[in-house]
């Protein structure tokens, strides 16, 4: 049944939109519902794009609070991989559907995901009725928990592909430092022959920069180009340690980076992705939450504020990423692989109301409330794909969705 | 009325409060309420001591996201001075009860405020329910807005004393290079005579110790210190560049630095409080969010989050400042004169009822959930002085306050 809002306001006018099998049918100041349109009276809310979250690990909300504070490897050797170890794909599932609410909650609709289960991930997101791009991590390095093997990737992604249009599958090789060189060149060439993306971790620590000199005498961006690995279908998260030779070499690919500054800070990497030099090299950039494991939420609004605060901080100049800026990345503007797509008719009919009457909000403009001043708690509803799925921030099965989650959580993290 | 809170928990064993003119009377798992008490069933929400915001101009709330991005001076000059210039006791009398209503919304009940018309301020607070040291800035350099004048100062304190328990005074130079050294000496003199705190800003840029060797030859604190403006009831706003030798000093001394990551790192100005070493050297220290000018918002829940990221980045170390430090340092308990007390009979009946089954929180322990992954929408009810001021997040007269303010601020912001 086709979905009408009436009375949003976007840009400060009144606007309504007409959703159709999904997609944007109208938008504007005359938009009426038809005859048997199912209606929603915005009542004066605020008409936004949804948020693109580039990189989580989304049932990582099942480890959320186990272990913070740990350095990174013992973080990962006593608490995560034990547990990840007990993980079964009903766990994953409830894990991923606890992520898809509160990604919900906080704005997000779309999000890219590397995880176990996969096709787990891919039924937790078709229930939420998010989107999202999934891989399960190909992971080769001694000791490490099974992952999916390069040669099964085209088979799972078919797989992927055959369980409804709201989710895609991505070939997801964990890092360059944790699979095998003739894996990665394998990874590259189905990644050529059936065009899909290629989702990575990419300069999270300054070791793994010196590792790959040591091991390939190049650093990590040169060593993903000469396996073929850099091109338009690449999503990189972290990028920290990226000099400017990576970059402009990242920008001429049409590579994108995911920059994840929470969790950068959180685990205490050392640096911040260099974002005003990316800019200026033209490198497409998206936004990421990374997993609840090293976060701990899945809230991009919030992180929208520290990645404009890190930035500034870092460049010691407070005009860095105004919030405008902070904006256009989280909802996948600067990066057209993430998929996040503007307002439009024939887009997706993906979208938010948010609430401009809370008392975080005051004379300046709605973009900068949404980045500097307001909570998550201004989102009060959420449609994708013509669907509702919160209004007044209410969601269908909640109660159940954390219970089922809690207890997954509490049985692995033992 | 007494007050008695039932089905509380409290470090997850269940608790009950009982408050008595504006006094926990008792608390406990045998609490129940007398005849005639007043009753709240919370239901399962655990129990918390309050937040306090260690250093804000609360009526900033009125410009809020109004030139953000700029430049500093740029900003000072071309918005707030002239927009200062305008505001009269009635505009910082609602941008205050503003400010209160988000403060109480994210847990904040005490908050240290340094604003043009002080017995404006004093009253919002009071008739906001919520409690504050309040003081007029003392400016006099070329140019600056009117402040107080140190002379006053006394009576002022006097003024706001007969207002109400609740608000207290505080002699507030605004920082030591804006301020004569004569005043500065007459207002050490006023604070040791009237064992009066001072609130003032210290060590925000380095460009202000720069100026401060050059003026003075030594660094900002030990001109502090020369003056007699270093002791028990000294609160130092910012400190982001002071040297160990100043944080030695200011340690012996017994003098609090209040941190304001977000605002630091927002108005960029380069540097990080620089807390392990303060910690080391036994400094007291709070959290402050600074004015809604420069932040822009007053929650200081999700400022613990970035102070903890903060200093984790800085320190390049995981394990800096771990969640409960976070949480005890907002909660004021590493800075006495700050005014935060702890759950206890014969402490104030101040304290928090928080949601812990949101699905933001999983199987880590609550303080975790608090400082990483909620947002303030968990902070459900709000108790000062045994008077319930939110419940279940609603708060009385919320409309009018948040309609006034606007008010207010539309017309200053012109």
């Amino acid at each position: 049944m086709p979905l009408t809002v009436t009375d949003a306001v976007l840009d400060g006018a009144p606007v309504g939109v007409r959703a159709v099998d999904g997609v944007i049918g109208a938008i504007g100041p005359d938009v009426r519902p038809e005859p048997g349109d199912a209606t929603l009276d915005a009542n004066g809310l605020a008409l936004t794009p949804p948020l693109v979250n580039g990189h989580t690990h989304a049932a990582m909300t099942l480890f959320r609070g186990w272990g913070d504070d740990l350095p990174l490897m013992q973080w990962l050797e006593q608490r995560i991989w034990p547990a990840e170890a007990r993980l079964s794909g009903d766990d994953v599932y409830w894990g991923t559907r606890l992520a898809c609410l509160e990604m919900i909650r906080s704005g997000t609709v779309r999000f890219w995901d590397m995880y176990w289960h996969q096709l787990d991930v891919a039924r937790a997101v078709l229930d939420s009725g998010v989107r999202a791009v999934v891989g399960q991590p190909i992971l080769e390095f001694e000791g490490a928990p099974d992952g999916a093997r390069p040669e099964d990737a085209a088979e799972g992604i078919a797989k992927l592909g055959e369980l409804g249009a709201r989710v895609h599958g991505a070939l997801t090789p964990h890092a360059h430092y944790s699979v095998t060189e003739s894996s990665l060149q394998l990874i590259a060439e189905i990644s050529r022959t059936q065009q899909v993306p290629v989702h990575t971790h990419l300069s999270e620590t300054g070791q793994e920069v010196q590792d790959c000199i040591d091991a390939h005498g190049c650093r990590p961006a040169h060593y993903l180009d000469r396996l073929g690995l850099l091109n338009e279908r690449s999503v990189l998260a972290h990028g920290v340690w990226l000099d400017d030779e990576e970059l402009e070499l990242i920008a001429e690919r049409g590579a994108t980076i995911v920059t994840n500054p929470v969790s950068n800070m959180k685990l205490a990497v050392g640096g911040a992705f260099r974002y005003p030099r990316a800019r200026t090299a033209g490198v497409a950039v998206g936004l990421g939450t990374d997993g609840a494991g090293s976060n701990n939420a899945l809230d991009l609004l919030a992180d929208m504020k520290v990645f404009a605060l890190l930035q500034k901080h870092t460049a010691v100049d407070p005009s860095t990423v105004p919030a405008a800026e902070a904006w256009a990345i989280a909802t996948g503007e600067h990066a057209p692989v993430l998929g996040g797509r503007p307002l439009g008719v024939g887009e997706p009919a993906d979208f938010l109301l948010v609430e401009t009457s809370g008392v975080e909000m005051t004379c300046g403009p709605l973009l900068e409330s949404l980045v500097y001043a307001t909570s998550s708690a201004s989102v009060d509803t959420v449609v994708v794909d013509g669907r509702v799925l919160m209004r007044h921030r209410q969601i269908e099965g909640e109660a159940e969705v954390r219970a089922r989650a809690l207890e997954a959580s509490r049985r692995v993290c033992a």
